[in-house]
């Protein structure tokens, strides 16, 4: 999608997979800013400090990590033991630990010395499926936008939840995805864009919409209820951490108080994801997704600009202020209407059989 | 309640009513400062520049301007002159207008000489109710928190949205009233405090059970939902800023949320709040109660603590991104399980027999 006017990706290798090229987004909305991965500690800690963020995204690095970890790990115990911290970088997104396995199947029957370049070669093929798969999640969702816009006859609302936009993917994104393409196309549409507390990725939504010249307006996460009320929404399109076999959704925290709204409103609830996102092993979200609880600083501290512009941060209560920080929610599957994925549109209770191929990695 | 282990009001009548004293709440919760007013228009200040906030303490504030007011209006001209700037301070807030009245109506009859004994017998009495009518609110869900721990056996975990404490009313508050009451019985309890975007009250009540000894942990608005899912919440207490006579409830952005979601995992959602809460006239809180939309710098902007303690401001996103900003949602009273009322515990469906002798004020 666009930044400053021009198609920009969120990752990609340079030199031939000698280093790997990101955006650093702890910076943005504020600063863009590049910076280069050239060794696989470098990407776990931008996977850990979350330069890099996104399920899809956070696979995609830590797939590109294996390659940089190639540098210098030349026999399978210390590549194993590159690949396991780069596996466990964060703990929730089922997409991680998936890259890497992927990774390493490929790499692992193969001689040391010809590792490099079959790493790359499946890292680039990973991006570039990131890429067309991102695309087809988004093509599937479009095509509910352009029924809904045929029904209603007035430019679309859709509320968004945190970022699921390309920012998190290579390009195009999950949730946003059907909303460039259905922009892209001429259909009219505003997106309702939630701040997301603690860490305010909803202001990379309100960046990336404004980049790319979608119409939308910035609300606080506390208001998407009411505007459901008085029927100022007509979707709600989120994304997805994981997922379980029965559709049970593990995303960002307050997904699931969203979820609730739509349903006592009657509005679709729409969660657009790769089905990689799929944990087939899991049936209940609730009872069997473990929910990584993140530090204190998030909730006590707000990133912004001071008055000058310069990025700055504003303490809201007194260091060891009593702190919980849940990441992630579930939302159950009875409040989803559907899931946007590369094979199109599928109803919780379709998931299993509309995925079914995928089932064997798990037996 | 406490503020350094000492017994402490939101505001005090000094040297027999020539001076009153409020706490700054401006530079709350991150500097606790009294500030003495001496005139009226001490009084106004005060209240248009919101040191002083929450409706009841807004009404108390007003009565007491208009006792400072005589020390220079010695007429009934420059008195009503006066009360009309005082009644005017904040436009919204029925308490204010409603304080002036009562003041006005006793001071009137009289002689100007006789009328400042009466002035401040007045606001001490308009003072003593908003204590009793608070402490009584408390004890109804005193009661309900008392059974509740009879059952549960262990710490109770409660809930609560934006600030309904003793700092928006002169003692005790209205949500918090039933919490400082349990804990200072001994029952033990824990209060999870929402932060409450945009305006972060939730510090404010944060600040106050950190000062009143009570434990609790604060979270982000969108964590709610999740902690009720997972048994960690065994009620929810708000407040109201108005109440339709089928016990719909208008209060602060976001508490539709979480009504919401108690509902959904069988939590039980209270709501505390003074009879004169509730407006008769009213039947459909989302149909008939016009919610205010206040303007884009509170979500923009975010107050604070820089590096060094100094009150500090950040912004999240550049001038003129798109915001709304409405100030209040409604929850219909079926996700109410019942009102802690000076009266005592009512269902949504007892509260206008309960009151029925109020109605008569609207007929």
């Amino acid at each position: 999608m666009k930044v400053h006017g021009l198609p920009t990706r969120s990752i990609r290798s340079l030199e031939g997979g000698e280093s790997v090229e990101i955006i650093d987004q702890t910076l943005l909305p504020f600063r863009f800013e590049r910076r280069v991965l050239t060794t696989w500690e470098d990407a776990v800690e931008a996977i850990r400090n979350m330069r890099v963020r996104g399920a899809p995204l956070i696979g995609i690095t830590g797939a590109w990590g294996v390659v940089l970890a190639l540098k210098t790990c030349h026999d399978n115990e210390s590549l194993l033991k590159a690949a396991e911290v780069i596996r466990n970088a964060r703990p929730t997104a089922v997409n991680l630990s998936w890259a890497v396995t992927r990774m390493l199947g490929a790499l692992l029957p193969r001689e040391p010395k010809d590792r490099f370049f079959t790493a790359v070669r499946l890292a680039e093929e990973m991006t570039q499926e990131d890429v067309e798969r991102c695309r087809r999640i988004g093509e599937a969702g479009l095509g509910v936008l352009r029924e809904l816009y045929q029904e209603k006859r007035r430019p679309l609302n859709v509320l968004t939840h945190c970022n699921a936009g390309w920012l998190a993917t290579v390009d195009y994104g999950t949730a946003l995805s059907p909303i460039y393409q259905a922009h892209d196309e001429g259909i009219p549409l505003h997106v309702w864009v939630e701040e997301t507390r603690p860490r305010n990725q909803g202001l990379l939504t309100e960046w990336e919409l404004r980049e790319h010249g979608v119409a939308h307006t910035l609300i606080v996460d506390n208001a998407g209820g009411h505007l459901m009320q008085h029927g100022d929404v007509d979707a709600v399109i989120v994304g997805a951490d994981r997922i379980t076999r029965r559709g049970d959704v593990a995303n960002k925290i307050g997904t699931y108080l969203k979820a609730l709204a739509a349903f006592d409103n009657g509005v679709p609830f729409y969660v657009a994801a790769p089905s990689s996102t799929v944990d087939w092993r899991l049936l209940s979200g609730r009872q069997e997704i473990e929910i990584e609880n993140r530090g204190a600083d998030e909730v006590l501290g707000v990133h912004g600009m001071d008055k000058s512009g310069k990025p700055a941060t504003v303490r809201l209560a007194p260091e060891g202020t009593p702190v919980a920080n849940p990441a992630f929610d579930v939302t159950p599957s009875r409040l989803v209407t559907a899931f946007f994925t590369e094979r199109g549109v599928f109803k919780p209770e379709e998931l299993y059989s509309g995925f079914a191929d995928q089932l064997s990695a798990y037996q």
